[in-house]
């Protein structure tokens, strides 16, 4: 049961979390002020558009690299501008990873970063910024805190590398209790639904969670916001051919 | 081919198009203020998200009403509190219905609406208000400009019904010409499609618009945004298992 | 009595009424889409940082010219990158000027716009954009609609300019009645101290509205927002050294 | 010399540190999720200005308190109900004070608070909650961290006082080093000044920086964004009365 891609954990966990998370991580490491920050941003699926539009809330100026034309497009509608990697390099005062591509930061891109520039990651692995590249003669490295380490250029030049390129949103932020909540009852309802379907429903395959059961898991959290459904009259039911306690959507719903 | 629930065309037709032209059609027929009013949205998908992120961005509070428990979770974690109509109906200056649905505002609602409301339809018919229900003889209505009339109660209240609840978006607004690209565009291509594609390809069905077209079209509106994408390298598109020229995401992937 | 220089009337006639008559104004005009789109907006004073807001808040990109250091600095936080006119010229899709100032764009610059670049003025005056320089045999003017011309150079390039220059907030848009409320009020007010003054208060000079009016004012404009102002207690009062019924401030304060 | 009434010094200490401070407070200390929360902010002055932007931007939904209406109108057209405490102590989440006051925040008021809210203050004293009050014998005091109170009702329900009641941004947060710059550049100003003025300039009284030098320490710090002032021609300095070199401003304008 493939619930990382069911909607409120998509959205919990690399939406609405990473739009908090990237904020933190970055304070908690660095101190560093975002108004007015030259910010790039690799990649535009969930933990970009989070951390995008947190950066860009607190005054940052960003900047998005995309290979999805759709995404790309998207960022342009969210008001960024979409360059690649080569044509900003040289300006930017942070430099956020997460596309879950690897090789996205290469040494010859960190050669011509600015003094100062922080480098971090947010994608799904620690292959997106070559740190290994990074690990030559020349450079010297300088554990500056915990997570945080300067990488020293034989000019003097310095980059800050948090958590040697490990996933920032775990390794210099914590988890809200809220979204840890959303993704344990996804994953306790999909075992329970693997559980008691009868035999035959589920084949030797990797299925999504039944949207019945996502949207169960949204509508236990809604008490927390003191959020109240409006219910569907059997007319309105009938009207949109739906049943009244769902599913809502088909399944190809984006939201 | 059901071309209207492509990406570019869902996006632009529904969200970004919708997120103008609500604060368009507003403007245009009732010359009102955004700043500190409290606004209604009925609905949150595409375009309940683009009605309340303007009007959101321009000082209005806004409160969100739904009957789906992940879009009413994402309401809350996008800052609007959500609630039934009977609950804030008294206080609201603007009520926008975007739901789909039918008889979302009744007669029962209009008559606890405030003096001075503005009663409109975002939705994709114009059942959402039940605009017979105003049509009897206590009463009186007033049309004081095009697609503005008022609906005078006994004692003297007002409110404010555009378009005879109706699209406002259509009725009081205008499409601008890069949405009629994006919607030509996804149209054309899936007649080409059609065309071109080898007899058995489709059956006698509605399919979506294959994901790599709905991808051509965005990458064909990237050069209005001087927007430049970046290319995967061979060695990166083998990592993630995908061709250079896309598709890039899985049918499921919600953007 | 100088009130154009009080609080309300400044912040509502400048940043609250421009905030939303720059969208009204070009949507009227011209219908363009603001997502993704160039804006240089020239000069961050109350109007400029109106302009801005809106038209961040709805997807564009916005850059801005300033003069004054603190102002700059201003823009910089609030995530506008702030650059010459001339650095900028060539890629911006709307070019608003709200300087105050005169001949901020000449014909020189608008000779390297680009084809199809709305050109408008938001400032207090129609000397802003030098529209006589625009006025010569090669460039050829078609009136496309009120308010509309499109100025071709004998490549066929086109820019559109809005209300030959003069405001367009005033030219193309409407004033919401909220904010005649506000700018009446004051002006009553400023005149009733007058007449009531007694002999030798006010001397052949020009004064701000005392900040008790200015206090009143909003107070008389809270409960259309149903807004409930909090009470000092007689111990708070003291301990801020205030009077209970203001005024708060002191007369430098820059709300 | 009254520097911290100078421009650059009260939007950098106040307005844009305390938008990033707050959350940086918060985070550190609680680890909350913004998203959907209902937070309470008592003043709309420069630091509620900032505090009520940031959350905004990460979706909490928040009230204002206010006792002067024109800050109360400013609070009405950013998008902020405006109530007093006791209308809404019950429902908050998250409450902040930054009134300048006293006992703004009672141990009345922290009877009626619910279960889990956090309490802190963003203002100039420790005065604004009455933690005095919570002293008493049937609250248990509980430390869950550094600068993290648990105070425990009879009846179980916690409130989570961060910092005893002292300000949050100093005491839970670090202050970034372009502020510190800022307000360094300014003191240091204000020091040259006095020591080079001719003698009879100052007398024994309080001054504010002259314009001037704000301007100037504003100027110092543009480069850090890689901004770039526009020159006044002097035809426009002529124009507009101005000394190309600055002040740019009257003393009274409110930026």
């Amino acid at each position: 049961m493939n619930v990382n891609d069911s909607v409120t954990k998509t959205k919990f966990d690399n939406l609405y979390s990473c739009r908090e998370s990237i904020l933190d991580a970055l304070k908690r490491t660095t101190d560093v002020m975002f108004g007015g920050k030259q910010v790039l941003v690799c990649g535009y699926g969930e933990v970009g558009k989070g951390c995008t539009a947190a950066l860009k809330g607190l005054g940052a100026t960003v900047t998005v690299t995309e290979v999805d034309p759709i995404c790309a497009l998207q960022a342009c509608m969210d008001g960024f501008r979409v360059h690649r990697l080569d044509e900003v390099v040289r300006q930017v005062d942070v430099l956020i990873t997460c596309t879950g591509n690897k090789n996205v930061v290469t040494r010859s891109h960190m050669d011509r970063l600015k003094n100062g520039c922080i480098v971090c990651n947010m994608g799904h692995s620690n292959t997106e910024i070559d740190v290994g590249s990074l690990r030559t003669p020349e450079l010297t490295w300088e554990k500056v805190r915990s997570q945080v380490d300067h990488i020293i250029w034989p000019d003097g030049k310095r980059i800050i590398l948090l958590a040697e390129g490990r996933l920032v949103n775990l390794s210099c932020s914590s988890v809200p209790s809220f979204v840890v909540s959303i993704s344990a009852a996804t994953e306790a309802l999909a075992l329970i639904e693997l559980f008691n379907a009868p035999p035959g429903r589920y084949k030797h395959d990797v299925y999504l969670l039944p949207k019945k059961m996502d949207e169960y898991v949204a509508s236990l959290h809604l008490s927390a916001f003191e959020a109240h459904l409006t219910e569907l009259s059997d007319e309105q039911a009938k009207y949109l051919g739906l049943n009244k306690a769902g599913p809502f959507k088909p399944n190809y719903y984006r939201y």
